[in-house]
């Protein structure tokens, strides 16, 4: 039995977090043989968690120290949760992962992609997901649903910034055939079944 | 008048710090229209010092992913003192930079060095130094000047990986014109005087 890689992207709001506990739920009762690790990005490890509150919640920083330091986290994610994971053959479910840098990163502030890639390859020693689901809201839509309380710094951006992110991830939905985009404005039982069924067309 | 941009580089105890503060000196004394700015990696900015943390000082981080965090501490060094300081027309001389990352990550780690330079390049936005004085002992005085008492985890590595640091240094004085490499074995005041006349040179 094989590890399968499963991640989740989607702009804030986007219902990722209750998708993945549907799909960690319906795994465990229905293939309790396999064993289900759940991860996020970033702040998984205990290196990755530091690294969090200072993209999150600490002072501005260079938009180039932002994202080498989500590489890290992901270096270290990948390291010490995935791979390991993926060795003992789980099915791993990760949070965010390297389409969210692109779409971010390379999309939202505007880096070269091809350069970007090279460092995401060097970061993750090439680890590909097997299977992503884009969760797609608009961003009139994620912004309804965000309550602004408690928003995070990434999450203060401006509405441009996350319309190119949204394109973004549209854009590579078209290249990349691992991705399968879903609306999420569909009631979240209905996502979740659909969910549920090409994630079971993956496992052997 | 333009800023100029200085680099101390050397394994561990070759004397980078005492030399960096008789040039300081030197500098004041002797030019006191010419503002001197001096900094170091990695940990100079408030982000720095919480990733020098983690790279000195914490559990063991894989080493990809330390490799990023060594770059986003650069990246946010650059951006908020280098840069801003080389605007004002300064001497900035920085205790360490990207030819650490070469001696210690391409060559003590081995990681592949051009995959590496892309990587440092996107960090520094292509800064190179205007001169670096590459300060060089052998493993075995290095050893011998270090105190094991409070030796960090970078300095508990074995000598195998030294001598590929210092290998890594000496290599890249053959390639790189803006090293000038000093015998690190001779006393401190003749070191000093020697870089103060290489400083003098490139000062406009």
């Amino acid at each position: 039995m094989s590890g399968v890689f499963i991640t989740f992207e989607g702009i804030d709001q986007s219902g990722k977090s209750t998708q993945i506990e549907h799909l960690v739920e319906q795994l465990n009762a229905k293939c309790p043989g396999r064993e289900v690790v759940r991860t996020f990005e970033p702040g998984a490890t205990e290196l990755g968690a530091k690294l969090r509150t200072e993209i999150l919640h600490g002072d501005a920083i260079n938009a180039r120290a932002e994202l080498l330091l989500y590489l890290a986290d992901r270096a270290e994610n990948v390291s010490k949760i995935v791979l390991p994971a993926l060795a003992r053959g789980c099915v791993v479910i990760s949070d965010r992962y390297i389409d969210s840098t692109v779409a971010y990163q390379c999309v939202g502030r505007k880096f070269s992609e091809p350069e970007i890639a090279k460092m995401m390859h060097f970061a993750t020693d090439g680890l590909v997901p097997d299977l992503t689901f884009l969760l797609d809201i608009t961003v009139a839509e994620s912004r309804r649903r965000l309550s602004t309380l408690n928003a995070d710094r990434l999450e203060q951006e401006n509405n441009e910034f996350f319309e190119r992110v949204r394109s973004g991830y549209l854009k590579l939905t078209e290249k990349e055939r691992r991705i399968y985009t879903l609306d999420a404005t569909l009631p979240a039982d209905n996502l979740a079944r659909k969910i549920y069924e090409v994630v079971l067309n993956v496992l052997d």
